[in-house]
């Protein structure tokens, strides 16, 4: 049994900074015909699971204009062009300028998150061995934060209540309970 | 502090058959100006943790174009046009579709899969008590699927082996460690 699905023409649609949209029409393997597939293309992300000295976990609050509501994650950002490579990097820095920590960085996972139109990949790390930056770079100047510092429990709460509702936060909270935590 | 982006003007950039494209122009709070959002709205999804009588769990092979490469997933599939509400069902339509089974359906989890730009919520159910169906209905004529019944350890193996990132069926196995498997 063959797999793979051949691009015949793609049509590009959008070129933006977050991310590129294209229709791909392609060939399906084993004499299927031809189908067309609507594309994402994102340049990835970087995701920090962030363990205080005391076991706390550190969450951001911010509004999230896609679903217009408010959002509890772990930190994150996007890629900037170029950081290809450079993920880790690109992960103390969004630690730094959305906590004002840094720590020792240890990779737990790469996911792709919409794997069935949207190729962004996620890298989620683990980052221990906490310590306040002196004069931490800024935020971004179009975001509003706001930072939690929470335990397990307390976190697992709002996975239960829906107020944690964003996959890579799920994601890096079950790897805690499962590698640190109780059972839950 | 304020949290919500008010929208001033939205430009709608695409309308497919799987997801819109649209750029917002928004006020941000607290007097900081504007900025834009690029947005991806889509319908959402289902998906469903197969656990059969012995205990393995249903992964389905198949290919993705968005990355270009073969994924082992848990079942899942998007909401139809008016299907919103019916989850459930559309759950135990994808099931039969890519697995033959059905069983009993319990709600796990619902997550946003890429919240910084997109509003894709994904519903994952866990399926139990699994019977299979005597005439199925056919999968999507435009997929290729190939399935696997595989022990939580063994998929483990496959999340750590780098065969498995996708995230949906990262969370689906890391729930099911947390409450039916040993640790991991």
């Amino acid at each position: 049994m063959d797999f793979e699905e051949k691009t015949i023409k793609r049509t590009e649609i959008f070129d933006g900074h977050i991310f590129k949209v294209a229709v791909d029409d392609v060939e399906l393997p084993n004499g299927l015909g031809q189908a067309k597939r609507e594309l994402i293309f994102h340049r990835g992300a970087v995701s920090i699971l962030t363990v205080t000295p005391n076991n706390k976990i550190v969450l951001v609050k911010q509004y999230r204009k896609a679903i217009e509501k408010i959002s509890y994650e772990i930190p994150a950002g996007k890629l900037e062009v170029g950081e290809n490579g450079s993920e880790k990097e690109a992960a103390l820095r969004e630690l730094e300028e959305e906590t004002g920590y840094t720590g020792d960085l240890e990779l737990l996972y790469e996911f792709y998150t919409a794997i069935g139109f949207c190729n962004e990949k996620i890298k989620l790390y683990l980052a221990k061995n906490l310590e306040k930056v002196p004069n931490p770079r800024p935020q971004d100047d179009d975001e509003v934060l706001e930072l939690f510092e929470l335990t397990l429990e307390e976190c697992m709460d709002l996975v239960k209540s829906g107020d944690i509702e964003d996959a890579k936060t799920i994601i890096a909270l079950q790897y805690y309970a499962l590698h640190f935590g109780g059972k839950n």
